[in-house]
């Protein structure tokens, strides 16, 4: 019936909803879920790194293998040293996780998009859990740092990082809460990043998040040869 | 002899030493030792950092506590988080650690002063060894951080601090050489830290250490009550 309605003038307040028609379309739905990443999910995580690589226009400085990631993480438990938290996507409900972790409650969420995601990579990207498969979409890698000040660690986040087909539609802002909430569980006094000073959205988007971006402090990078030059100097 | 030759024309060169003349001044030695804190050196470090704050006219958001250093420092193997070197100092040669760490051999060094260093806190900061007695001049506290890029973990060095009456004189150096020195050992990709872009001392200083300043990167930090507000927040 609501389909065969003459539709309202551009400037008309609609009516109030009776709730909607049993033929509405009902929207596509998203499942979603936030996990702790596994020596596993090490193939996806090099594929994702290498794509922030080419949107940041950094492959020059992209070196990381599987071997390499897999040699220097999961080297220790959950949160206290490198950690991973991975993206799952899925237009069905996602099952539980076979080995959950007991260190990490998984997050879950559900979208609910009027139109339906596509996703060109969705092979390339797939994790099976018996009959039933999700796509990963994203990652955030973190890890403790400390404040003398404070005399409390904190987290500091290197990558936060979502594909392309999955932006700006919450995914980055779910990640970076879940360090955040983690942060506050642990007792933890901060969290913190870096983002270049051109990227005027990025900047706005953290500060709605709560951050504040510190205008004087610059990063200074000793690497390379200048480093190496380290090993044998005579101190 | 050479006490009683009148003094060169201030333009003059000098002719080549013969050596130095058995009464000739030796100066002011001073031995100096890098190495791993314990619980012990809590109180100092306490005092250091506070010391620390002062300095940077931060003391508003100093909060720090002997045992919320306690507690959180000194919880894995030394490197593996955070960990602090210390720098002692003494005008006699350093007796050896009585109970030194495998992880870390210290660094000593022997530097020579025309003249003394008056040190007015020296009470406050005298640790024993047995009979003898070394002052702490300054501490550098760091731990690991990882690129992704290079997939390898490195240092991020969160403070270097020197007492005041030992400053300009080589000591700031040789504790962030000894964080670099450490990160070559261990295969790391980088040596990181911040600095306020203003203190053109301190970038230049790192420069000649051979690091780079990065320009564009702003710090975003996220903490306080809206970090807490993530505690309950409907990721």
């Amino acid at each position: 019936m609501a389909a065969a309605a003459p539709p309202p003038p551009p400037s008309a307040v609609p009516e109030p909803s009776m709730g909607p028609p049993e033929t509405a379309p009902i929207g596509h739905p998203l499942f979603t879920r936030i996990r702790l990443a596994t020596p596993l999910d090490v193939p996806y995580i090099h594929k994702l790194i290498h794509q922030m690589a080419v949107f940041e226009r950094l492959t020059h400085l992209f070196s990381a293998t599987e071997s390499s990631l897999s040699s220097t993480l999961f080297n220790s438990a959950p949160f206290q040293s490198f950690t991973i938290f991975i993206l799952e996507l899925s237009s069905s409900p996602i099952p539980p996780l076979p080995s959950p972790s007991p260190a990490f409650t998984p997050i879950e969420k559900t979208f609910n998009f009027d139109l339906p995601i596509n996703d060109p990579e969705k092979d390339a990207f797939s994790v099976h859990y018996g009959q039933d498969q999700v796509v990963i979409g994203g990652f955030v890698l973190f890890f403790p740092n400390y404040s003398t000040f404070l005399a409390k660690p904190g987290f500091y986040v290197e990558d936060l990082f979502v594909r392309e087909c999955y932006r700006r539609k919450g995914f980055g802002k779910m990640l970076l809460s879940a360090v955040a909430k983690q942060a506050v569980k642990m007792g933890y006094g901060r969290v913190e990043w870096v983002v270049l000073d051109w990227n005027v959205n990025a900047v706005k988007f953290y500060e709605q998040m709560g951050a504040k971006v510190l205008p004087e402090w610059r990063i200074c990078r000793l690497t390379g040869d200048a480093l190496q030059s380290y090993e044998t100097a005579n101190i």
